[in-house]
């Protein structure tokens, strides 16, 4: 991974501390923001530990240890836990690309949980982040564009539309509970 | 792991299928039981993938692969997901012990996670099997047990007072939810 240098970063035993949010990636803000959600007890909501095979374990001292293990694809979606009694999954996703978000992004698989995460009653959104804009796509609008198009990609125009900005700040780094309250909670 | 000599273990690239339950795991007889659930789409329920911490990772053809990695210690519990537009969590842990059940078979995060959880709106609970009997031991219960007693394991007499017993079956191999139905959505 790259780190610009504007960026200090902090390795520690378990985990890797980042000072200030400038070109940090989509998924730092959201973990940390969701790290910052779980102190303040707002919200349960973790990132799914990728999935891994392994091929080859051994021992050591501390147990047992990974010797050849490759990742696997996700099947689900990258976040979930609870919030305000609910259920909430989502997934983050950035793209270079400026005129459309390219749904190659997504796993085939990804994009079948979606409509099942809903139909179970919780809460289902995508977080995509373009042209340097943070958004949140509703699970029910991204699903109900690919239903609608053939295209292989999303127009930017689209989501512009559709999508409702969340503004980064500072603790948490992307407050897209915020946003979640807005567009999920709203009138409670 | 080792297996008994009566289940026929049939490896695939990615997922090992397992005939029968004699003998078969606590764990197994869960991660079955949830690949049926999502299967005939009762509920979303998965393992979380144990984290793990990568010291060393190379690349060859299908990507990055890990050529160093631990396991980590859960700060959460084994699986969640949704069922019936309520948020589920739960742990699985079996003992060799007769008489009582010890605590040492959970991580402190483990305990101090239980009741956030439940405060959030959670269904949250404990899958314990101790004598070759699966109780559903209603997290609540489990954290007062703690709180209400100095112990260092959980007396198999207060097991059986409070636990809710959960069959084997066959599909699924393992019915716990029409347990938790009967707990948690009875009168509804």
């Amino acid at each position: 991974m790259n780190y610009p240098n504007n960026i200090k970063k902090v390795k520690t035993a378990n985990k890797v501390i980042t000072y200030g949010n400038r070109g940090m990636g989509l998924e730092s803000l959201i973990n940390e923001s969701c790290e910052y959600y779980n102190e303040v007890d707002r919200a349960l909501i973790y990132k799914k530990p990728t999935p891994i095979g392994i091929s080859e374990a051994s021992y050591n001292s501390k147990g047992r240890v990974i010797k050849n293990g490759y990742f696997k694809a996700p099947s689900t979606l990258d976040y979930n836990g609870i919030y305000k009694n609910k259920y909430i999954e989502f997934e983050a996703k950035e793209t270079s690309n400026k005129t459309s978000f390219p749904l190659s992004n997504f796993h085939e698989h990804q994009i079948k949980y979606i409509p099942r995460v809903l139909a179970h009653g919780g809460i289902c959104f995508i977080i995509m982040k373009i042209n340097n804009i943070i958004y949140l796509i509703k699970g029910s609008d991204f699903i109900s564009f690919i239903n609608n198009n053939e295209r292989k990609s999303i127009p930017y125009d689209w989501i512009v539309k559709n999508g409702f900005v969340i503004k980064e700040g500072y603790n948490p780094a992307l407050n897209y509970l915020d946003v979640v309250d807005e567009v999920y909670f709203e009138g409670e």
